[in-house]
């Protein structure tokens, strides 16, 4: 397992030595906040998924980095955009790109980080075949991201979220780029068509997990070691699955418990430790959770396409570490 | 010259025809937002250069019009995220999209719109080098379009603003996307490499001269037939040619008159108009218009590239359409 993680360590850097001196503008303070998010860091989840999955296939880091580093400021410009639609103040233990340069800059250096992504994937040396199949589902990837930001958004005006609208609204906004990181890198590595669509819904499943359990850490982690408050979702009334499952399930007293601090944005701590409590106590958290673990087995079986080697292993144990982790 | 119109005409109807059903999306608040701009029309200059420019070097418009309509999009994404940045409620004699549908679907829309242009530049049909080099020229152009923007949006700060800084934010802002209209065009056309640096010219220095020119129109034309408030630049303090030079060549009376009015949100019509009767008595809307025309003119020389044609007659035609219109 040692030797698994320093792989993955190994490639976290080559995307952070890598990411910084790609983003270049001409002005100042528009340079600074795109660099904003990728100099504090991130999981690189997108770009090193990129790279093991061509890796696995034949390729090598070298020919596929254009591609992650594309991935990882695509990720990058859509938080940008994301925290301002969302008014999320923190990201990474550092203060918001729009909360530091305004509005009007987090928006235009959003814009500006999405540009250079395609100047990027202009680099990643491949047939035009491929190359224009990598471009296509990148463009398809972007817009379906903002669509499912829309439905995020447009959920907490609605009055009952199904669990089927739910899954579709995340296996755009978050599912996607865990898909085409796959794909493209599967595309890139010069994987057999076989390999190339297991590797797509590898991803595809492997991000719907990511998601339902990102939003659970929401609920019960720890605010430090995160990096950003926690318990937001529930005074926000977001929809997440524990939160959808709880409208639905919960009765009596965890019912009452749940609906005192959820979407209530003046919700007090003990409104709040109430809510999670009733969450735990009703079965909601088990139910997500459960919900995620088996994504996460789902895409592991797609793996079954790869021939064995480290990086088949990597992309195992990476399924745990993303719907298993604390932080 | 009526059949030269009526070239144009046709080929803004295959814009017209084309561009809104190209434009679609799983969630109709985001495809109607997205499509808010396109089909309330517009001058389609961009499309109708990159065709016209195509079939002056050879080209044809099937060729071009994937081309021609991702860059019409990305013009209409900037227009949602620029109206935004700058608070403009108005367009094309509509309500902006941030107005009808709020400030976060006006970012998602633009971000999706965005996305979608490079779907269609996928379906560019030209060899993988030529591909790669419009590739990354569009990513070079929406990164400039996004540094002008933030050019534009600092100098308002600024105490001072030379007509140097002026030139580069306009070249930025607007003249990069006329400058690739061209020159994408020319490539897409198969033209030769001296044709296509040639066009190239072209549009910068008729991008220019155009943006000089619109901002004259902001001084000093019928608000009705603008469908857009006029003056609101000289209330912003915004920076246009004929403001920076007023600001350093104005004095006296006329000095006095304009400082009342420019960068005063209060200014009343007696001041506005006793603004725009001293840029015109102390010769400053006389020198921003005699500089666009000297931009029209030198874009003018750079057609000595191509050979005799209807399509050559249009691209000195628009010249003076653009750079002497009313509207």
């Amino acid at each position: 397992m040692m030797e698994l993680t320093d792989m993955i360590k190994d490639r976290i850097k080559l995307v952070n030595d890598n990411i910084v001196p790609s983003i270049q503008a001409d002005v100042p303070a528009l340079q600074d906040a795109m660099r904003h998010y990728p100099v504090a860091g991130g999981k690189r989840l997108r770009p090193v998924m990129a790279l093991v999955v061509s890796a696995a296939v034949g390729g090598n880091d070298e020919k596929t980095l254009p591609y992650a580093l594309a991935l990882e400021m695509t990720h990058n410009f859509t938080l940008i955009h994301d925290d301002l639609m969302d008014h999320d103040s923190l990201r990474r233990g550092r203060k918001a790109v729009h909360v530091l340069w305004g509005e009007a800059t987090a928006i235009n250096s959003g814009d500006a980080l999405f540009a250079l992504a395609f100047r990027l994937l202009a680099k990643v040396e491949v047939g035009h075949a491929v190359f224009l199949e990598i471009l296509e589902d990148f463009s398809r990837m972007v817009q379906g991201i903002a669509e499912g930001q829309q439905l995020d958004m447009d959920f907490e005006k609605m009055k009952k979220v199904t669990e089927e609208e739910y899954l579709i609204m995340v296996e755009k906004k978050t599912a996607l780029m865990f898909q085409y990181a796959a794909k493209g890198g599967a595309l890139i590595g010069g994987g057999t068509r076989q390999q190339v669509e297991a590797m797509s819904e590898y991803g595809r499943l492997l991000g719907i997990g990511f998601q339902i359990w990102d939003d659970l850490l929401d609920i019960e982690a720890d605010e430090e070691a995160l990096g950003k408050p926690v318990g937001s979702d529930i005074k926000n009334g977001k929809r997440t699955l524990a939160a959808v499952w709880a409208l639905e399930n919960l009765d009596g007293a965890n019912k009452e418990a749940f609906l005192k601090a959820y979407g209530n944005q003046n919700a007090t701590k003990e409104d709040m430790a109430g809510a999670v409590e009733a969450m735990q106590k009703g079965g909601a958290i088990a139910y997500a959770k459960k919900q995620a673990l088996a994504y996460a087995e789902k895409s592991k079986e797609l793996l079954g396409v790869l021939s064995p080697s480290k990086e088949k292993d990597i992309l195992l144990y990476v399924v745990d570490y993303m719907v298993n982790r604390e932080t």
